[in-house]
């Protein structure tokens, strides 16, 4: 679009049929995509999982800037218009960079789940649980204190819940223990809220609310996201109010596995997996 | 409160009945309390216009960090729940040290517009304008680089606006005038959204409207930390649902003069001013 306010007639309602990009190294992000389908029933959605190069947690900042920036070009020659980082090792290495480069409103989960948490807080101890290379880059940190300077921060790293999840893991005493194991030192501090800072993690969310106690507030960056995420198109005017959705899933790498895993992490049959190969250009 | 997630039963409907603290330099943040009133309707609220050392727009940083200690503190002994700094010159200089000192949620009026202002634009071109302290120190900017770091942002001071309101005059081909040379540099770089970065100019949306074009989205600063004071509350399950409000204006000058220019601000009559004395500690 042309970078100016005078924009032709009908341009809104135009720009409200366009699909919202939504992406993830891997099935993981199907959890915001699950939420952005409750909370905006009637968007198109285009979700992409960069499953040939999963797992992001492992990648340097430098990678994850490059995976972004070529994963947001390929949105928007489907002509999205917004995508989402739903990804929290890409959200906190490149956001800042593809907003700086792309044209198209870019959202990550960082943020959301960071504002959510504070509002929510009320002694002000704030947890959030990531992988490694999330919690490392301090991104939580510091979305927490640019809403609220004197926050206390607890993090932790919870190295094995992706690959339980991952393999469908997601009850039993080990899981159990291993979530103790993990949390104790945030339930230490005695935060009052804690984010789900992994895509992953929110289908773990009965055994973490046990582990922490049912006064503890679960902050669920993917719900946040779909929440915002539809502020936003309210506020531009252009949020899709009616007619049939439609969505299209997109994978780097095994289709069929995409396909099987997929379904679990959406919560609802998915029907189709494209398989597309991303230019590499170096 | 004890920094305690172990909150005795009852600790939420205790807390809802507490008032909400508003301060500024003088009468101008009334708006903002005007907007929290109305998206509020049930908060008891206490306004504070520091009208002796109005106004802030021309004091120093550490001036005005001292200056919000001591009616933080002030409020504080009043016992609210969570106090609003109603001020852009006092937010932009005090707000992370008063988070950093204080336990009571601290919230200021630019991160809300700054937000709202991200979330509305479409060319992500976005004006702020504000007295020559608020758009000095740039705190607008970098707040709205904070959910979008890719938008560009034009500001401009508005120095006569803040008198001119503040006498009255809100209307007229004069003030049209002076709103084309101050906006014109804006409207040239296309903004199509406009925050209104100080609690003065509400009052000459009308003007500013016109001048801007209907395509322009006003960002309203005081609606926009209402409610973000109203999701506050709501998520941390302390938001007043019933019962009559109860209002008190606490003015540090002259109350007569508060009184009269109070009603304006306020859109509503204000019955009672009450004079403090700030002790001042050196």
């Amino acid at each position: 679009m042309s970078k100016s306010n005078i924009r032709p007639l009908g341009y809104n309602a135009y720009m409200k049929n366009k699909p919202i990009g939504i992406f993830d190294s891997g099935v993981g992000g199907l959890t915001v995509a699950a939420q952005i389908m409750e909370k905006l029933p009637n968007e198109n959605i285009i979700y992409f999982g960069d499953t040939a190069r999963f797992p992001y947690g492992t990648k340097s900042a430098t990678e994850l800037i490059e995976y972004t920036f070529q994963i947001v070009k390929f949105l928007r020659e489907q002509d999205v218009k917004l995508a989402v980082i739903a990804c929290n090792s890409a959200s906190s290495a490149a956001l800042e960079k593809a907003q700086e480069h792309f044209e198209i409103p870019i959202l990550g989960v960082v943020e959301p789940g960071a504002r959510a948490a504070v509002l929510a807080s009320i002694n002000r101890h704030i947890g959030a649980i990531g992988t490694e290379t999330t919690i490392k880059s301090d991104a939580y940190k510091k979305a927490i204190h640019m809403f609220d300077a004197g926050a206390q921060v607890f993090s932790a790293t919870c190295p094995s819940f992706a690959s339980f999840v991952e393999n469908g893991h997601i009850e039993g005493d080990y899981i159990y223990e291993m979530a103790e194991k993990y949390l104790t030192p945030l339930k230490k501090q005695e935060v009052d809220s804690l984010i789900l800072g992994c895509t992953h993690y929110p289908l773990l969310s009965d055994i973490i609310q046990k582990v922490m106690g049912t006064e503890v507030k679960l902050i669920n960056s993917a719900e946040e996201t779909a929440l915002e995420v539809r502020e936003v198109l309210e506020r531009k005017d252009q949020l899709r109010k009616d007619g049939k959705s439609s969505y299209r899933f997109i994978s780097t790498g095994d289709s069929s596995k995409f396909h099987k895993l997929g379904t679990r992490f959406l919560g609802r049959e998915i029907k189709q997996v494209e398989t597309v190969k991303l230019d590499v250009e170096h």
